[in-house]
């Protein structure tokens, strides 16, 4: 089955917008495409297949008897700009192979089994992430509808191009009766597995994230006259704060905390920075040390600029909560991985996903598989079919003892 | 006389090529305009005005006799965009006050006097600095020429317009017999007279500068994702030299080193810095010592790349030697500060001047007199009266004390 789903991300990784890489956006023909892919498979897996409004995927695959809880497995299908093929389409390729097995073997489990494929989690088109996971999840704006994208289009003509109604998105939340949870299978999109040297973790919590901009304010001066003592410069004062954002991470366990941006001004050679703009990250899954650890960063900061007569204007950009995993369905997660084969391992999502949200409608679980050097959002993204192989076998053992415990 | 050249300072900060600020680029009709006042000015003071090919303003009051050797006063007329008052025409209007005094008292040195109006020191309009003191000290390029400014208008064009013969240019290489010197009145442009509490100073040389380009390569990486110790990051490896570059020049005297730059690729918040680009510029009066910590600073950038694993790319930008004042003039300048009243004081000039390329005529010394808070280049750029009656005085003794050595 793991080599249909290397075929398959193929296939999907071919519709795109662009020519020569893979851009798929929300509502777009090249999703279009990939519907018609998805839909067959789904099919194939004896699941009864529908599209909500919002433009979700969603197949159904029956339990025991009607009136049976549901688990829901899913992730998404829209990408990047110049994305890779396994972002997304990898998780819901992998639900599909997982329910293909059960309807090769004829078993219905206690549960139903909805795979869903979801139509927007990155944002690409009208910038906003998640968008399709909270109609789902029952959590969207309809505000949002008057969003328009690059070519002035809005997202509510969007929906009805792509044979949705948008004034009845907010029917696509959750009314299936009682649910299990949520679980979705995604590269790690990080270096941690493929340095522990394991195909799979178990994903412990969603970090929170803590942004904020900081404006170091000194004085502009000739680089030539103005002596070392009598500088003001925010260059210098930034470039403190930059090791000491680094040193701060570095000496707290699961923190990291990254200074991506950095500009001057007025930024030519011979004259001493009067002004240094730089952005903050920090992410922890342990919502307190993210919290506890940003506060401290901004004092580093303010005792810098006092430090060397600069002055520092800082303001939060965002602040999203970590999301843990559920304990129930983690439990279950490191017992089918070590069932399967290899040593279980946790580790935090430093990135977000649509499970963060699905977490506001029920429990949720992750599994990572591991991909070459960490890297995603980019054509080099790369996963193993051997390890493809045993997120699937993971999977499937999970829905097992899923089944034993219900 | 000092109410006399600050009167005139504000006459030709009026002259400008735009309307509510001063900009007068070489051979502008603002230039015009100054060359009429300023002509009038030294004839006035009993000199003989001539103009030569490149656009310089140049006045001689003769000596005792017609063949006496020359000493060259003066700075430049020409200003940056949105400039100040003072940088340039101060020195030259001070020189008129010394000679409208040996005019009023019937004195007669055993040298002549030429004062010089240069007609383009800041390279505002050809973006090359120093073009008419290059022609006077017979250094003058002649495929400069062919240079276009803004509006496409070649050099030449400008030099004909402006009723030079660009052909000719090569001929305003001094060729008026012996010389003596030649002595510039600046401001400082730096903030260290006003640290000392003194009207003015004796300029000891000209530091040279080195002028590199850093490029820290590291690797590009998700924010959230990419754990603290399995991160490349280009940006922290730049701060730390940035940190290391001010730590150098704060613990050698007289150094003075800036980044002024800094870009980040890819420069947005969630992705750990690739890449890292960094101006360096080294100043000292001791080239020695300049070009020893310019090659101390790159090594450590060498260290600080190696040890956190990204690369360095370092190329030299620019390399100009340091030029001593003449010994013998910076004595009489400094008998001459004595005998007027304040302490003698010596500093470097980090910033250029056409005494740098006059260096290459002649002996040559500079009187730097205090400006406030250091401000140049900017309309604020300030000098009192009460000072600029110190530097006439200094200016009228050091030509007594030259007289009497000679």
């Amino acid at each position: 089955d793991a080599a249909a789903v290397m075929r398959r991300c193929d296939v999907l990784g071919a519709c795109s917008e662009e020519p020569g890489r893979l851009t798929r956006p929300f509502a777009s023909p090249a999703m279009q495409q990939v519907h018609e892919h998805v839909t067959s498979w789904m099919r194939e897996a004896g699941m009864t297949v529908r599209k909500d409004n919002v433009g979700n995927l969603l197949a159904r695959y029956e339990g025991r008897d009607g009136r049976s809880p549901t688990l829901i497995l899913g992730s998404h299908l829209d990408s990047v700009r110049g994305a890779g093929k396994y972002d997304g389409p990898l998780g819901v390729m992998v639900a599909i192979a997982a329910v293909q097995r059960l309807q090769d073997s004829g078993t219905r489990l206690p549960f139903a089994i909805e795979v869903v494929g979801f139509a927007d989690e990155e944002g690409l088109r009208y910038n906003i992430p998640y968008l399709s996971s909270r109609a789902l999840a029952g959590d969207f704006d309809a505000a949002d509808l008057k969003r328009t994208d690059a070519q002035g289009i809005s997202m509510a003509d969007a929906i009805l191009a792509f044979g949705g109604d948008p004034v009845r998105v907010r029917e696509d939340g959750w009314h299936g009766g009682d649910l299990l949870g949520y679980v979705e299978v995604h590269i790690e999109q990080g270096p941690v597995l493929e340095a522990r040297d394991l195909p799979v973790g178990v994903v412990s919590a969603i970090t929170g994230q803590s942004r904020h901009r900081l404006r170091f304010t000194g004085e502009a001066a000739h680089a030539g006259t103005t002596p070392m003592d009598r500088r003001k410069d925010a260059l210098a004062a930034a470039a403190e704060f930059v090791l000491a954002v680094e040193a701060e991470a570095r000496h707290t366990d699961d923190l990291v905390a990254t200074v991506g941006q950095l500009s001057v001004e007025p930024g030519v050679t011979n004259v001493v920075p009067g002004q240094a703009v730089v952005s903050l990250d920090v992410r922890h899954w342990d919502d307190k040390v993210r919290l506890e650890r940003s506060g401290l960063l901004l004092q580093k900061a303010r005792d810098i600029a006092a430090r060397r007569g600069v002055s520092l204007q800082s303001e939060p950009v965002a602040d999203t909560q970590s999301v843990r995993c559920s304990p129930g369905f983690m439990s279950l997660l490191t017992q089918a991985v070590e069932s399967v084969g290899p040593p279980a391992t946790k580790l935090a999502s430093g990135a977000g996903h649509d499970a963060a949200v699905m977490a506001g409608l029920t429990d949720m679980a992750m599994l990572f598989v591991r991909c070459k050097g960490g890297i995603s959002h980019n054509p080099a993204e790369s996963v193993t079919e051997e390890d493809v192989a045993v997120a699937v076998d993971v999977l499937g053992k999970f829905l097992e003892l899923l089944a034993a415990r219900s």
